[in-house]
């Protein structure tokens, strides 16, 4: 007779690590609106204490969510306030805080009704003036206290403008303490474009996914936190169609084969929105460094017509690629399990 | 018998889109640190008219060059001034221009040295506060006068803070007017960075790669330009690779699909260094909508260890691909007869 964690264990898991709660009730934007308003005309009334939003709304808007698990075949999300709504560059580090605790309390509310279907990643109170202000804390509530697996940061703050310092300088250090003490990955994932030459999820996200790898080649962060794990989202921006280009990169300059400079350290996301795209992933990214995701519900919500299935059912791709079942157990389940360790606490409650 | 236009085109003719002038004199170089030492302090001198180069010089400078262009089997580079040293955020409009100046009047000397190998593509005297500034008269000189084909157009003069307005804004419609007049088209290539977040080759090059292309999506450019014509290097930035999220997004935006939105307007180059990006591009991407590009001697100069060739040997990728010899003919030849049409009267003289 098998034992009984082998029993339950019959089939794989298939954990989606990124997912956006983009379907909230309209009282979060609500208040956000008012948030908003508030900052142009102080005579504006931001309501105060928890949103009036009922267990029940919670539960009728994230069906969509579990409509599209059950209907590809994924067990759970590591799901996250909607990326596009953090908008770190509106208001000041006190708007950022109120916003993100809404956002980060109903990511939690969502967890406990549906504590299979979906663990939680928090928001973090970022703002332009000071990209990490209240983050620590905020982090920490969200982990010790709501049972948060990890968070997303934004390299850019401000929206588009790119006036933080590089995820690699000195001054990101102390949260990153925070994330090796807590053993929480980040995703990096920028917000909302102010700056009309970005389009948010066409360049923006694309650009930022780029842009942070390049500033991990060129520096010594991962040695100075050997612990520290960083997913890039959007299948690494454009970097495993160019990896031969970082490889050539990273020989001129001296600095770590991309191979190595990964290893422990950075993933990659399965959002990748067609079958060649997937495949190229899979070849040249080691399986190790590679987390399915899908972002659904979000960036392209419609249907491919030449494959008669949603843009986003990114397991799709993984499932017909070419790579054994080993690789696939450890994108679906195994890596998370690795890269977001309190995942498995998390889904033993 | 063969008519003879038929015997001289017995092979294939290989045109290299994407050359740039890495390897000039010192001598340029020394004008530019006068010039910019001169902005900080007046009394520095900076010397006036042509710079003191020999044709010897020329003719030694481009050895490398020519000897890439033999040994791998290419023909004709379009060669354009240094990219990254175009550095538009440098000074003002009368910085830029000088500047500009001497760097294609080098490129004018090469071409004219060597005409079999070289046809020129010019750098625009760009400046931040004025993104077009001088550039009209500058195009009309290089092509009326000096035989050029095309030129580079940088979406971003301020040098990785996006100030200026995007592609699609009509402040840059008088410069598009004078492209379609001139029938050249531009290649949309950022330079230096000068902030932090970006390192220039390996995030801002790809990052404005993808950027232009989200911009000409989400606007009725070619419409208002039925006759422009735009080289999106690098392979395209991260569109080939997120081809599926183009797609999508066109989709849900009620944009136009990606392939008809490039179809006559819109070309990717196969400046991608390793086989797996280049079939993934040749893959997606129609082939009359590629152009042989190997931004050599650029970007990643060394040889990889993998393969035993230069990473920029990119004929050899297009070379082992799967694709058929039509497609190659137009990859290699035909696309920039149609792109660059003033190259077919550059190369019978």
């Amino acid at each position: 007779m098998f034992p009984k964690t082998r029993l339950i264990r019959s089939r794989l898991m298939v954990i989606d690590c990124h997912g956006h709660y983009t379907t909230a009730p309209k009282e979060l934007q609500a208040f956000r609106d008012a948030q908003i308003a508030a900052l142009k005309d102080p005579s504006v009334a931001v309501p105060a204490g928890p949103l009036a939003i009922s267990d029940d709304q919670l539960r009728e808007s994230v069906q969509p969510q579990l409509k599209f698990q059950s209907d590809r075949g994924t067990d759970v999300t590591i799901f996250s306030p909607r990326a596009s709504a953090m908008a770190h560059h509106i208001g000041d580090a006190g708007t950022s805080l109120a916003w993100s605790r809404h956002c980060n309390d109903l990511i939690h509310r969502v967890c406990g009704l549906f504590p299979a279907n979906f663990v939680g990643v928090c928001q973090l109170p970022q703002t332009p003036s000071d990209p990490l202000a209240n983050c620590i804390a905020e982090l920490e509530r969200c982990v010790n206290d709501l049972g948060f697996i990890g968070c997303n940061l934004n390299p850019d703050p401000s929206g588009g403008r790119w006036t933080a310092p590089p995820l690699t300088d000195r001054s990101w250090y102390p949260f990153y303490e925070k994330l090796v003490e807590l053993d929480v990955p980040a995703m990096v994932h920028v917000s909302a474009s102010c700056n009309p030459n970005f389009h948010a999820t066409g360049a923006h996200y694309i650009n930022a996914d780029t842009t942070a790898f390049m500033q991990f080649l060129t520096a010594d962060l991962f040695k100075d936190f050997p612990a520290l794990r960083m997913i890039i989202p959007h299948g690494g921006g454009a970097v495993p169609y160019h990896w031969g280009r970082y490889r050539g990169l990273a020989q001129d300059m001296k600095r770590p084969r991309p191979a190595d400079l990964i290893r422990d350290n950075v993933f990659f996301d399965t959002c990748v929105y067609h079958q060649r795209g997937i495949d190229l992933l899979l070849a040249i990214v080691p399986a190790d460094n590679i987390l399915f995701g899908s972002e659904m519900v979000g960036a392209v919500r419609g249907i491919d017509p030449e494959s008669g299935h949603y843009f986003d059912d990114t397991k799709r791709y993984v499932d017909a690629s070419a790579i054994g079942d080993a690789e696939k157990q450890k994108i679906f389940e195994r890596n998370a399990r690795r890269v977001y360790p309190r995942i498995n606490n998390a889904l033993s409650e």
